[in-house]
């Protein structure tokens, strides 16, 4: 097992690595900004580095100061956390290069899961279902009809060189695909100076559903279940539930079986994640993470496995500890994700927290690096704590979590705690019926009111 | 089910108390001391009412007071907490009798278990095993003998007006019974002037290991596991584990059996805690503490099941909604009591909390009424948080225990964790093996050192 492991990270996530490493008898290094000199982190850790000034590009994401970080401190291990360096195959390289082991997949599938297309390949071919759609560019009207025809209606067609919903049209049936077709490439062309299109199966209201996968070097692979992740916020996750309101058991076993054989043939190493689109009892893959989630702690609730030690172990080339036979799920987990921003305009709020304490009692993990008299620096993620409840089932989880949003006190800055009460009093999502556009059509309804 | 429920209490298990009718939709009525005004349990209650000023007797245990404060806010049940008026029968009588739903068992079984001879008599009557010894005082050598043949030495000789260890003797062997018998009167005498002592079997090196009852109004009893509360000084309890490290299957589920159909011929309701003490594979009870026990939250953390929720449900008539079969037991958890004292004298450190931030992480629960700025007033027990772990086994359980004592900071007042950290470092605990003089002997070693 490693002796020591250099966090290359900050915020909560460092710590949450710091608190699994300290666990297992492993000594830490943190590295930091200059403007984090002060983080929890930092002062928690058993050793610490300053690589740089913010913004991150100059220490986060500054690999040789990290590498000599890692060689001046003897560590043997780097973990990347999350974010940052932590989805970058050529830093997994020069880590394992410089002699230290990487606690994260093989380059080769960190570099494979970063490109959508070779992603998506790669899952088709270890059966994994995707959304289906044309292989490339539509080349004519007709081609085009006749792939709507055979993946059904609606369907969606998309710039190839696109981004931010512009070039994209929904086409609900075969007499709109013309004008769709037509649309799309004359807003591709306008945007993009591209008009090369695609087509896919149009989901109106999917649910955003991952599953969390664990692998070791000797061909053992695991899942852990499913988050539900539908709540969103342009594209980013504000709360995340396991497990899914939406699915039975027999979806999550199907579900659990695909993703586990799939993990198998890629031969796979270490924690991920493969996230689909969920509607009408079909999955459909969109990507792979190939690090830690954020949301990674509902799983840990429902399983009472630590995803960290474990991701740590593997690295270290053990073998998993236990079969899919050995993991068992208890009751229901929600995390709210608690941002320092303003809860209606999402303005980032930096700054010193006057007050700081923390809700307790049965079923609450908080993971967060806050403290009173902490200053919250402007230049990183917005993410201050993960709020992260645990009941015997999902009425239990919800009323815990209502008393905790009660009881969480962050004074000094604004934070998204308000939005999650207001969640939380509101029948579709008390009901689970929500979808991937509930969560924005609702906030637009409350700007409304 | 209650709408409105007065916490006859303070400090955390007052906060404990609220987090379950919070969890419960239920409203909370908190009582304070002038000295308390700022107290948690206030602040975060939908009502408070000031009863008057400190010391106890003025204000938490006045019980005029506390009733009308239940009437005037319209309360319709009493929680009693730990401690104070919890087991003070004629306090449950009179809740009762204002119309007022008292949250515990009936004055009848308070009364019953408060008095040492009656319980040990209805718990012989019950089938549970007691110290052996003389029923009643000894009037003779010759009785003296026979009993001590046949309970078997070593036996204790113990003033039956003693206390605090004065007119007890031990007789390891049967030439030493007559001087032991001689010198305990003598003392006894000489110290209480009445010189009737009585024998008991002797145990050495016991541990204590007590049972969490639940049980209805309709019939339905259950336990849920031991708890190893051994590591005690002065009869206060330090740190306590669930389940006990020197505990096998078939002796918890023994044991177990036992106190459930003790549980059910005595007819308890809500919960309890029988108490005995454990040697060579041998149970004895010494008391049952009809209330909610400080540390109940370890039973909660293998179990998943909220005893104060349960204790409010049976209280209020409703069924058990499980039965034994359905409670299983997950990992192991400890708490340690963390005191506002001085960790080497145990001398009281009331005073401002200057800084206050409590672990989080995965398996880490925290009962804690503190915060940055409150003052801990010097009038009251000096327990001011619970620190509890959980982890799939012990080992897990002793590592996670040790980081989160590393990283809990409370300024500004001395306290009890530097006690717990070097505890953790200590062999026999770290080997669970311990009996109930052990921290008293390893603490006077620490002095001397």
């Amino acid at each position: 097992m490693f002796e020591k492991i250099l966090i290359a990270n900050r915020g909560e996530i460092a710590l949450r690595i710091h608190r699994a490493c300290r666990e297992m008898g492993i000594q830490t290094v943190a590295i930091h900004s200059t403007a984090d000199a002060n983080a929890m982190h930092v002062r928690l850790a058993d050793e610490s580095v300053c690589i740089g000034p913010p913004p991150p590009g100059q220490s986060y994401l500054n690999i040789p100061a990290i590498i000599s970080a890692a060689t001046i401190t003897g560590a043997d291990a780097i973990h990347p956390g999350v974010g940052f360096l932590s989805e970058n195959a050529g830093f997994a390289e020069i880590v394992e290069a410089h002699g230290f082991a990487f606690i994260g997949p093989s380059p080769d599938h960190i570099r494979m899961m970063g490109d959508k297309i070779t992603a998506k390949r790669a899952m088709i071919d270890a059966g994994v279902p995707c959304v289906p759609g044309s292989d490339g560019a539509i080349t004519s009207e007709e081609q085009a009809r006749a792939l709507s025809d055979k993946i059904g209606y609606p369907v969606l067609v998309k710039a190839t060189g696109g981004g931010g919903g512009r070039g994209m049209k929904v086409a609900r049936s075969a007499d709109q695909l013309a004008e769709a077709l037509h649309l799309a490439k004359s807003e591709a062309k306008a945007a993009f100076g591209n008009d090369e299109v695609y087509i896919e199966k149009y989901l109106d209201k999917p649910r955003h559903i991952e599953v969390q996968v664990l692998a070791d070097n000797h061909g053992n692979a695991v899942h852990l279940g499913e988050r539900d992740c539908s709540l969103q916020r342009r594209h980013q996750k504000v709360l995340e539930e396991a497990p899914s309101p939406a699915l039975n058991a027999a979806e999550r076993e199907k579900l659990g079986a695909v993703v586990v054989k799939a993990i198998e043939t890629l031969g796979y190493r270490s924690v991920g994640t493969l996230e689909f689109l969920y509607e009408n009892g079909e999955f459909y893959f969109i990507e792979m993470n190939t690090r830690l989630q954020v949301e990674h702690p509902i799983t840990e609730m429902i399983t009472g496995i630590d995803l960290v030690r474990e991701q740590i172990r593997v690295a270290s080339g053990a073998k998993l500890g236990f079969d899919q036979s050995h993991i068992k799920f208890y009751g229901h987990a929600i995390e709210c994700r608690v941002n320092a921003e303003d809860p209606l305009t999402f303005q980032p709020s930096p700054g010193k927290v006057t007050d700081y304490h923390a809700p307790g009692g049965l079923g609450v993990r908080v993971d967060s690096a806050l403290y009173s008299g902490y200053s919250i620096p402007p230049y990183y993620d917005s993410l201050v704590s993960k709020l992260v409840v645990h009941g015997r089932n999902r009425a239990e989880c919800l009323m815990r979590l209502r008393r905790t949003l009660e009881e969480y006190v962050i004074g000094g800055v604004k934070t998204t705690i308000p939005l999650h009460r207001r969640l939380l009093a509101e029948k579709a999502f008390i009901d689970g019926d929500y979808d991937i556009h509930w969560l924005e059509r609702w906030m637009d309804g409350g700007k409304r009111d």
